[in-house]
């Protein structure tokens, strides 16, 4: 009855010695499945709580059988200061008697999550043949971008650009070590030429332009995942006027993705629309796609459920001693009673 | 930077070494000075995903330097299936940066802080100088219900009942063990004979009447705290036609409290205005008043304050890699990567 407990170490030797490519396309399987039966999810928009600096939100998602959450934050100024952007960490449990069952570590599984639904939604929305993509952002989430679509969208390519230069070495050399081709940009108009797709990731907590609408040919894809909170978005909002929208989940998106920049009735698609077959996706060559990614609580219980199944029975998990586990459940106040203290209050009571 | 730990094992030993009384008092106190402080915190109802057998929610909060969140869940037909009603666990983190601080396991904290909630709000609203409390329910919240009663309301006399007599016999040998005046009742019209104050802690998940109309006499004080979600309540709904009426945060009680029998615009008073000197509480000996309890996230965030600081630096913690820590912030690929091809990469780049 214990919980597992998939800690950082676990995470980082599970992803090393499975692969991130394999638990990338394995994972944007898992989050394309759970999309086509989304309408099976309890959904709510995740609860944020803003401040000054940031945001820490919880977002739950429950298919009736098992529930999931994330705790996850988003500090744009925190790399300043020597911590990460995001960190997470999300939990499993049995919906039928409300026990955890899973702990895990996700500021890395957020990063593998994220970049698998971005790469699988691509591959619905692209242009098929798509090869060259630009990524504007070259922080943490950079090389799983860049791995993702590799692996799953079949981009060949990719121009990289940053204002910070050190993020843009870090990530040279990562993709070099990935066998990645790569080009690095001389700037935020150069990285997107001949792009198939451009790639938005950048954190600052503002209304930014690091996409430009003079940018944007006809045929493009555009994977908006930075614009994710309340004054915090990345493409000039004409871009959005010009383009059929995608998003997740829409009551969440429009409160924190791009389309918060727009009025309250923009056209927008829920991406499981269009992997269940309900909706055509991209309907010409010349047409501008946009997924206006914020990130929504079924792609962690995607992860999480996969990640569960994935080491259940091995090392990378431990159980943890999360769940009071008394021996009459009723009797919850004896775990609290020196041992002693019972014994002799049992005893008397048998009598 | 690590994560502190307060497993199970540890929370046992750390009520029973500090003393549940003590922990009790000391949490009341926190409890109503940061009811005192009620409008300096980020508050929101409760999130809840609710099942055909239970419900599992979560509960966050924030003052702006300290955010905390609880997970809970209620499943009444647990006991029969050998688990408990309600588990928790529950995080605080720092706003500033959004990482983690705490990890507690919170089953044995939520019962201290209900009952030292319930207490705290009667020692404001029930008759000075009540004697003698019913309590109807002897499920794992009882003995928690009596101690802080005892200790904190100046409660010398518990009449108790429940429909299982096997949660009676666990009661009653807990309570002697502890030192209290108890008196077995012969049913629910009998334990209320005689109170000052009846507490309602029953599970069921439906709208039943543990507490009729006619045994709410002139004066008497109601901790009504089993009533806590949708179809879930205690009290014959005429009571609190003659009542004074005082609950945690409206617009969650308004879903969950025993108030969801009422019109929405039924009249309540926050219990932080009496806390905080706004309204007087109880207005006459004869005022019959409720305390509509369903938890509150508060509550959560005032015993995990608590707990933080009296666990900091004592072996009742201890670390836990809940939170990954690159090097580099914007390097969190690099923890995915074998560590000799990352020094491979590494090398390349510093030539």
């Amino acid at each position: 009855m214990n919980v597992q407990f998939v800690d950082v170490a676990s995470m980082s030797r599970w992803v090393s010695e499975r692969g991130a490519e394999r638990i990338l396309l394995e994972l944007a399987r898992r989050i394309e499945a759970d999309f086509a039966r989304w309408q099976s999810f309890d959904k709510t928009p995740r609860i944020a709580s803003h401040s000054a600096d940031g945001v820490i939100e919880l977002m739950p998602a429950s298919d009736g059988h098992r529930y999931g959450f994330k705790y996850v934050n988003g500090h744009p100024k925190n790399p300043e200061r020597g911590f990460q952007t995001v960190t997470a960490f999300g939990v499993l449990a049995d919906v039928s008697n409300g026990y955890p069952t899973l702990l895990a570590e996700m500021t890395i599984l957020t990063a593998l999550r994220t970049a698998a639904t971005s790469a699988m939604a691509a591959a619905h929305l692209a242009r098929p043949g798509s090869r060259v993509m630009s990524l504007i952002g070259c922080g943490a989430q950079a090389e799983f971008q860049a791995l993702a679509f590799s692996a799953i969208v079949g981009i060949e390519m990719i121009r990289f650009w940053d204002t910070d230069p050190h993020a843009m070495d870090k990530f040279e050399r990562n993709a070099q070590a990935l066998g990645l081709s790569i080009t690095r940009a001389r700037g935020p108009l150069d990285v997107t030429e001949g792009a198939d797709i451009v790639t938005t990731c950048t954190a600052d907590k503002k209304n930014a332009t690091v996409l430009g609408d003079e940018s944007v040919k006809a045929g493009l894809h555009i994977n908006a995942i930075g614009g994710d909170c309340p004054g915090k978005t990345e493409l000039d909002p004409c871009i959005l006027q010009r383009s059929s929208v995608f998003v997740e989940y829409a009551p969440q998106t429009r409160v924190e993705g791009e389309i918060q920049n727009q009025p309250p009735d923009f056209p927008v698609t829920e991406l499981w629309n269009v992997v269940s077959g309900r909706h055509p996706g991209r309907r010409s060559a010349g047409e501008i796609t946009v997924f206006d990614s914020v990130g929504f609580a079924i792609e962690d219980f995607s992860a999480l459920s996969y990640l569960a199944e994935t080491v259940a029975g091995t090392d990378y998990a431990t159980a943890v001693d999360l769940v009071a586990e008394p021996a009459d459940p009723k009797d919850l106040f004896g775990l609290t009673t020196p041992r002693r203290l019972r014994l002799v209050a049992a005893g008397t009571s048998d009598q």
